[in-house]
């Protein structure tokens, strides 16, 4: 049977493409079918314009199998030298337990789960980031926190705007303490000048600098290890009527007292030494928490718990009208991706440990800090401070690079201060070897000490009046699961609350939400990309670095640009970043006036919240009467705002999920009126290997890698949102004063907190880019844009399509309109997509980009039987909206309003119009049928009912 | 706080012990209380006779930390070489496909379910055994296959034995290709010489041996590669009235005809090819299928079809009267284990590829087979064989030794077949690179090698007649999960029907189920774990060989024996190898005469099967009152049976979950009448750390690594059953041809296929012990004796505990004896067992090891919440009898007969005497029920109706 085929061809019989793309040639043949088209290069030739199409296939290494790209990772993680990391500066080595590593960070129910938009599918993700907020709430002393942010420097970025939006009248500026994390320093540098106010960095310890101010940021304990008292600069802020943020590291909360307890108004930092990895600089969960009256100045998300239809108690995100998706140009945070899935990890580290246990761990962290204090003076070297919680800072004139050189040797990554001084911080994983390794580094001899004996009579240098006297993590959550078990079978039931990739489609337009594949997954957990510190020697990352440079190059190929910086860690710092690479032009160029960014009014708010950050001035362009963007309208406003022209930001596809024909017109025209053409990555899955932002106009683009790359939504984060741009854009991306590459260090500043960003996930876009290589990213283009006409051709006549772009076709999603029908029967969009639940869907994206509709995103990764599955379920959803229409039910006893229903109403009495089995099992019964575990959420209780931490158990009685 | 700790106290602060055992101190406090003892060693010391108990700590390594440990192993699994693997001989390399691996072997839903005795919580994995079962029946050419037996050379000797009792007609010899696979010619010869059984080793390419025969066993393709005709062979045995066993690849025959078309009456094999690990030679798959009417003879599990109390299909385990634990002394099996995470994943494998997947699969090994045969013939050398599927041997006169050498410098393990001949087997993971280094290996010239080229032109070498013309695996099953996500999506579905650890306790008297710990699984997916071959060079597997002397050696200090070993891949295994020793003591002392084994009646089923395949004749020995062994009766029949008494074989504690009192009595008892005392250690968890088998009288025993030692289930295998001897028995245990250790290689013969048995998942219980130390496996018994303790004095005023040992107390487990309220109330145990599930728990042990009771043993690792809501259920069920006996339900109409409740019964019609709510929700409404996929199953129906492969999708319609 074989005697034809070559081992080659054998070898290539099932490519991992096969295992990505859900339809396989059949199921494509029927689906054209329906569409009307005879293949795919012809569904392509029809949908696009021909204007935008690339003439070549994507210059991309040669596609590798499963078993080669896991071993290519093992070899580049093995180039990195992780080592025990004792640099500090806000990042620390931690254990994860890996009853959570395994059942969190690799358990596809955790990590394939969408953002909990949908809070009747999402219950057990927002108890676990209630928990991270009641963590934070508690260990900073503050009533409200968020539910994550994206890292410390851009925590505290945002804690700039909010002292300034929420106290409006304070002027002056932000004063930072000379003692905060460089990086932390750097990123906030970034952000203020955009933004146009004004950072005074200052030594701290002689007080608060003169004069006025809107907010003072305090580094607790500082980077350099040194804990004074904030409280002074605190009450001097206050008189001043300033805000006091106060940067403080979790680990050592459990044994100082809270900031709020201080008197602080914000306070930020990171949860990584909370159990997550190191990554190489992300992702990690950098966290804010606020005192009462500022939580609606909070920028991000913020779970909160609300009531169900049958009153009881439920989570849901609280307050969304804060958010930058709402708010658009007024918006003050264009933050949208949280860090869910590494908050979780977080969360569940302080569960699992609970406060004695966070205790213990600080204290033994905060003993072998003082051991080796106590034996470095000892043996006549000079502390640069003498209180201080794990960060100690050593003298060694002239030395310096030698103790690091030594400490190497033996497989420690210290702090190089300055030539002669030396920064150590101890961890959870410091042990009696380390410190005798770091003795020997710095050259004390070791022989015969007991470190046992030292420890026990060197006394603890924490400030006897900032130890911490309040109590934190009380809560039941953080007493009752101590055991492997417990914690286990607590993952697996809050798994079993939501609803995920796992379970079925998440047919949500605009997310993208594909599969992303174990091979990718995998190497992550490798310790050569897990444990490396960001600030890691560059000759220690070398794997990474090579890395890096090959997903930079290949996404400069694929989208047609320049030049890549994998640094912004969410398609939101993308989106900044890239404003800023204009900004920057503009004013290299002497265009200073150059500040007017045109947005087209389907836009996501995102947009133009980031134009505001990158002190732009948003002006709105009209929608055409098809969706597209109205070119009268937008030669008008050029001509308008001709001089101050900075920039457009457009989508591309658009966010109705039509190719439309006048983009290379519209590129074209705002050039000639000097402006920079940013085109939004956001819908890239249907362009990849057919379209080349960086080759029909545009100057700057950034993608979401969850959208396109298979960085998995996590839950809501992490992200990684790159940014892609021209030449003569170059100069501008983001730098940062730790780049490994060197001349990567100076520039227009970092727009995330770590020279990489969100590193540690990157090896799972690179492995996807090697798995699918050129062709079969190209393919996968072709049969997600597939799959959307298909849903379209099967759902029109149901749902009329809105918007239709070349060809009548439509690009990689549609938008489903409900408007006509809602109006005629008192349906809404909401009710069809909490029904979809009781079929067993996710809702696809309710009312957006147009209110009153759905819009569907199959993705390539969705097979024909569950889309069937999925327009089955639509069209008898149609069917059951036909009976309100005939007057069979009303809106109110349709199982349409009283969707999703619980097992709770089902054990109940039943006085409804419909049966229990309809409610149910409108499909048919099914033994694998996800049950939401509560009924529709009140939204709006929950915010007038402010509660964002947990909730005692009694609520849930 | 902490200025008078010392470092190490810190660092031992939380060790592991606290996450492996769930009562914390508090909760141990309260259980003390309620026992009525004021310490854990008040317990034990009231517990367990004076007499047996041992009188120093356990000598074990001191305790690490869980990095420490993974550490280590990672160290052990580096020193191991597992290359590339050509070596063959029935272990080959193959890929795992990462989304099996991550959702199945490293899946706690998955790893740690129970056997599925209780079919209406293991519908997902009986879906996936039937799915085994069908595609080892379709494979084979066979209609009927069971759900896996422990390793090809096991499934070879119980094929024997199935000739032997389904062909009494027949007598003579079993005649065993010389073709065979080495190990099973040994494995079968080891238990052919015990039962009696001549075997004859005969060149079958002549034809059958002259003479009578029970039965032939056919390697198909051979050990040596080689294709022969098996049908004159087959023809030929089944004229002289014999059976005729085929042991065939499964992977060969996706190209070669079926052995059931050929005419063969059994096949046996080996599904590690399908995505199942090397592991150094086990755990893996068996398999054993027969023709029709040889059904009743398979030994092992079989799942079938039947149909729940809704007259729906459901699967759940066939003609249980078949096994060894009904049959016992009569019983030619003691299989009781078999491999089901392994036959989980091999199915799954066969799922995700389908039948055109595994035959592109089978093609591409042939063709390189072939080519690489083509090109070593072109350059001279000479073939032994020219007909083959993926084997080839080579004449290299006085160069094999060098020809392996140079290829294990290219990263390749062959076979040496002798100092002249080389043994090469291609596999899934053979790439050309492969070849080519095979090639210059053998000192062929590779230089401008074109191996496409040459691939097209070489003719396939399978012989036309035998060329697969019959169809395999046409269920949708095998053909709907072709892309990840669908698999992922089905491997999910699946274990949402079932009900594992991850989601409760598992009560199970005398089954253990506890924790097994991430930190104990992880390594054992660990390239250098799991990529070795079972016949690598013993230089090549280093770290194994450290890590089985290590564990050997731990065993032998816990259980006071002298020698230890692991080979045996089950307890059944373990049982016959520590029968089989005491069989050569007594032959090496010239005592042939002494084959009589008492049992006493409550021994499990498996003792006495185990007794009859070592050759002995079982003497049952009577229980007295209190459920000890009656040692009047014992005294009598070792008496009678003085001159031919080989052995005793006795569990302790008791099945019965007692300490008695008379156990080194009995020992002397026995040794006075020149007997051997057999301990069975399936409940050595009651005396790890407090007593030692060796030191109060036994002569050996066998231990359940995954009772004690935290392997986990699986759904009902892997197994380790290691064997532990004193002194004078250590010449008898298992030995291997192919053993690393050149001692080990002669002796009595294996009991396993591999030298080492399971060794891949021995870093499981490696772990553990390094893990816990001596002073946390001592503290783990305590507890588990506390918790039964707590669980029977919770529960003796409800349900009497039937059986208590010394002291009063209980040991690791209870007996609760409904017997009286059955009797009155006409509720049964199965009642209690089936509404238990409504109550979200896994049954307790039924009817074992006295029919009308249950046994609950709780083990170390349930905290008391979980133990306290267990506890609540039983007595909520009691107050549910209660209203039974009061008359208020009859049995019929009581939710305990109805048990357990569907969400299919909860949407329909509800005329029943109780609320839907107390039907489903009995304990108050939770989110997080479990629900049960089908109602009550009907077990004879089933039999009745016999179906062992997959149902039509109509049947579920």
């Amino acid at each position: 049977m074989s005697d034809q085929l070559s081992l080659s061809a054998l070898d290539g019989a099932v490519p991992f493409e096969r295992r990505h793309i859900g339809p396989d040639a059949d199921a494509v043949a029927t689906m054209l079918g329906r569409v009307g088209v005879d293949s795919l290069s012809s569904l392509m030739a029809a949908a696009l314009p021909a204007d935008i199409r690339t003439d070549r296939a994507l210059v991309l290494p040669e596609v590798a199998s499963e078993q080669q790209v896991a071993a290519e990772l093992r070899a580049l993680a093995a180039r990195n030298e992780p080592g025990e990391s004792l640099i500090g500066l806000g990042y620390h080595a931690t254990l994860t337990p890996p009853v959570i590593r395994r059942n969190v960070l690799e358990d596809p129910s955790w990590y394939t789960a969408y953002t909990p938009y949908q809070p009747e599918i999402s219950q057990g993700r927002l108890e676990a980031l209630i928990n991270f907020q009641t963590m934070v709430g508690d260990l900073t002393g503050l009533p409200v926190a968020n539910s994550s942010l994206l890292d410390e420097g851009t925590a505290a970025a945002e804690a700039m705007t909010l002292v300034r939006r929420a106290n409006r009248k304070a002027s002056g500026p932000f004063v930072v303490d000379a003692d905060a994390l460089p990086q932390t320093i750097e990123v906030v540098r970034t952000r203020a000048e955009a933004m146009g106010i004004e950072v005074v960095v200052a030594d701290l310890t002689a007080g608060l600098p003169e004069g006025e101010l809107c907010g003072v940021l305090i580094q607790y304990p500082g980077a350099s290890g040194r804990i004074a008292d904030p409280r002074a600069v605190i009450e001097a802020a206050h008189e001043r009527n300033a805000l006091a943020v106060v940067a403080a590291d979790l680990l050592a909360l459990t044994l100082l007292e809270a900031p709020g307890t201080l008197g602080a108004d914000v306070a930020v930092g990171s949860s990584q030494r909370f159990g997550v990895p190191l990554f190489y600089g992300g992702p990690h969960a950098g966290y804010m928490s606020v005192s009462k009256g500022l939580e609606r100045h909070l920028p991000g998300r913020l779970v909160g718990v609300s009531v169900d239809s049958a009153g009881r108690p439920a989570y849901r995100l609280a307050l969304q009208t804060r958010e930058q998706h709402i708010r658009r140009d007024k918006a003050t945070s264009n933050i949208c991706t949280a860090q869910v899935l590494l908050a979780v990890a977080a969360s569940m580290y302080a569960v699992y440990h609970g406060p004695d246990g966070l205790r213990a761990i600080a204290t033994r962290t905060h003993r072998y800090a003082t051991v080796l204090a106590h034996l470095l003076a000892e043996s006549g070297l000079e502390l640069v401070h003498q209180s201080f919680f794990d960060t100690i800072r050593v003298r060694v004139p002239g030395r310096g690079e030698e103790v690091l050189a030594a400490a190497r040797e033996r497989g420690l990554h210290l702090h190089l201060v300055d030539a002669g001084t030396v920064g150590i911080s101890t961890s959870e994983v410091t042990t009696q070897a380390t410190i005798t390794a770091l003795l020997a580094a710095f050259g004390v001899a070791t022989t015969g000490l007991d470190l046992d004996q030292i420890s026990v009579v060197v006394a603890d240098t924490l400030p006897e009046g900032l130890r911490r006297s309040t109590d934190y993590l009380t809560h039941e959550v953080f007493h009752a699961h101590r055991s492997e078990t417990a914690m286990l079978r607590y993952l697996h039931r809050l798994a079993g609350r939501d609803y995920a990739l796992d379970r079925g489609m998440i047919p949500l337009g605009s997310c993208t939400m594909k599969l992303n594949a174990t091979t990718e997954m995998e190497p992550i957990s490798l310790p050569g990309f897990a444990d490396l510190h960001p600030f890691a020697p560059a000759d220690a990352a070398l794997g990474y670095r090579e890395l890096v440079a090959d997903l930079e190059g290949w996404l400069a190929e694929v989208t047609g640009y320049d030049r890549v910086s994998i640094q912004p860690n969410a398609g939101s710092q993308g989106e900044l970043a890239g404003l800023l690479a204009i900004r920057g032009y503009h004013h290299a160029n002497g265009d200073t006036q150059r500040d007017v960014c045109l947005i087209p009014s389907s836009a996501h708010g995102t947009n133009a919240a980031s134009a505001v950050m990158a002190g732009m001035r948003v002006v709105v362009v009209a929608s055409a009467e098809d969706g597209s963007v109205d070119l009268a309208d937008l030669r008008a406003k050029c001509e308008e705002h001709t001089d101050a022209l900075a920039a457009i930001m457009v989508t591309y596809p658009s966010t109705h999920g039509a190719y439309e024909d006048t983009i290379t017109e519209l590129c074209a025209l705002v050039h000639s009126h000097g402006g920079q053409v940013y085109v939004d990555g956001a819908n890239f899955n249907a362009l990849l290997g057919h379209a080349k932002p960086g080759e029909f106009g545009g100057d700057v683009s950034h993608l979401n890698l969850h959208k396109t790359f298979c960085i998995p939504h996590g839950g809501g984060g992490p992200g990684v949102g790159p940014v892609a741009v021209r030449a003569h854009l170059a100069p501008f991306l983001p730098s940062h004063g730790a780049h490994p590459e060197a001349e990567k260090r100076a520039g227009i500043g970092p727009i995330s907190a770590a020279p990489y960003g969100s590193a540690g996930i990157l090896p799972i876009s690179w492995a996807y880019v090697r798995l699918m290589g050129g062709a079969g990213l190209t393919r996968a283009t072709e049969v997600a844009v597939l799959a959307a006409n298909y849903i379209a051709a099967r759902l029109d006549e149901h749902y009329p399509v809105l918007y239709r772009g070349h060809g009548g076709l439509v690009a990689h999603e549609c938008i489903l309109d409900l408007r006509q029908l809602s109006k005629e029967t008192g349906v809404s969009v909401d009710d069809v997509a909490k029904r979809l639940i009781d079929y067993g869907f996710h809702a696809p994206t309710m009312s957006f980009p147009v209110a009153g509709t759905l819009m569907v995103e199959p993705t390539e990764s969705e097979d024909l039987a569950e889309i069937d599955r999925f327009c089955d379920a639509m069209i008898a959803i149609r069917g059951e909206i036909a009976r309100v229409a005939a007057g069979e039910w009303t809106p109110e006893s349709s199982p349409l309003r009283a969707a999703p229903h619980t097992t709770r109403e089902l054990v109940g009495d039943w006085d409804r119009a419909y049966s229990r089995e309809t409610g149910v099992f409108p499909s048919g019964v099914s033994v694998d049928k996800y049950w939401p575990p509560v009924g529709r959420i009140d939204q709006a209780y929950g915010d007038r009912n402010l509660v964002c931490s947990c909730p005692p158990p009694e609520a849930f009685a």
